[in-house]
């Protein structure tokens, strides 16, 4: 996501060290007790300006959320947003998904969102996309046995591209929903902005939840 | 398919045996006697009225097709058109997809081709579905290895099962389109009927390709 650079955004991460890690690699082992309560985590990769981590968090107080986002300022406006809600089961983290081995122990993960990533539509760009293979093995190695990976997008190219790449990593599809908000599925679905802006223009939601296979 | 008994069609498929199969236990074992030339054969189950797998005749002399139907009249519409076209590459059967391994040889289909299935919406109907995991397993025995299983629908609902029931049985996708009639897939797409008349109402045609696994 590109937005204007602010320059409060830096120093706004600085002075909320307990709400936003800056540096991933100092928490690794430790982020249970970054929240009130040790229980599940669920982990956004991608959280942008953080409406659907946010949303998370308020309806699921009995899960510990962590929201991920790789630009500086965006993953700032997240945390403005955040700041007064006073949530203790969500948590941010700026940094690149790409690295998810260095912030989080191996199964360590119950859930794992990836939200509108972006589509990188040129075959040469295939390796930056969320769920390129390359990623989709970090997110095994994070996940806990059956851990389970669930996406949303509105782009057909990159709904078609992630359903044969989850396929052809060997993830175990629980569901497909090619028009989200007309469905069963929809009930208690949090929205994105993204999802907001899109459904809003009257185009269709895709959505893929896939877990890990066991691997013996 | 539903259509009006014809008195003609009985009569019809008994007078071209070397079109028609009627009996399939007699020609297992026997098809590729059955073409001119003996090469790989592609199946579809529940052809319609023919217009795909005579279409694909055509195109693919290198190809022996067969086209498997159910109902008796629908067969018989899809002998009268076949008949003239005097494709030595085309064979009709009018038989039920579910008892495939009693006409077909273990590993003899290099291909097989579900097209616009009838959907079986209700969940207590699931097992009709011609993606259900026992239809799958029926294709999985009667396919060679790696063998393809190529759908097409418009259906929605059909499609989100579909893609889940093949991914939960096994199946590795080679491709998803969600749009084919505007994508690169759509370069030599032979249509169906249904294909034809959902198409011009401005539907977007759903297809999934996928081959069986190596199993050792
Ligand atoms: C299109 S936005 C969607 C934001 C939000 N999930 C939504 O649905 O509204 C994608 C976001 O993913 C972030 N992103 C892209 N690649 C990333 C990576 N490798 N690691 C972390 N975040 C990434 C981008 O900076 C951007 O904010
Ligand atoms: C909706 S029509 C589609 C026909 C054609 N494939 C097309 O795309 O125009 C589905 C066809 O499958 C046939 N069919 C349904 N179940 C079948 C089964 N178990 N075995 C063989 N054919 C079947 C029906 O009789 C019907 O003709």
């Amino acid at each position: 996501m590109r937005v204007k650079h602010k320059k409060w955004a830096e120093p706004l991460m600085e002075a909320h060290p307990e709400k936003m890690v800056l540096n991933g690699e100092t928490v690794k082992g430790h982020w249970q007790g970054r929240f009130e309560k040790s229980q599940p985590i669920q982990l956004e990769v991608g959280m942008g300006k953080g409406q659907f981590i946010i949303g998370m968090a308020k309806a699921h107080p009995e899960i510990n959320f962590i929201g991920l986002e790789i630009e500086s300022t965006v993953a700032a406006i997240a945390l403005k947003k955040a700041l007064p809600e006073e949530l203790p089961n969500l948590q941010l983290i700026r940094a690149n998904g790409a690295g998810l081995e260095t912030f989080f122990e191996d199964h360590s993960i119950d859930r794992i969102y990836l939200n509108f990533s972006d589509p990188w539509p040129k075959t040469r760009h295939e390796k930056r996309r969320l769920t390129y293979k390359s990623f989709l093995a970090n997110y095994e190695r994070v996940l806990k046995p059956n851990g389970k990976i669930e996406l949303k997008t509105d782009n057909q190219g990159f709904f078609e591209y992630s359903l044969t790449s989850f396929n052809n990593y060997g993830l175990i599809f629980d569901g497909v929903w090619l028009d989200l908000h007309h469905s069963d599925e929809n009930e208690g679905n949090v929205e994105t902005e993204y999802e907001q802006k899109f459904s809003e223009l009257g185009q269709p939601i895709y959505k893929v939840t896939a877990h890990i296979p066991d691997r013996e």
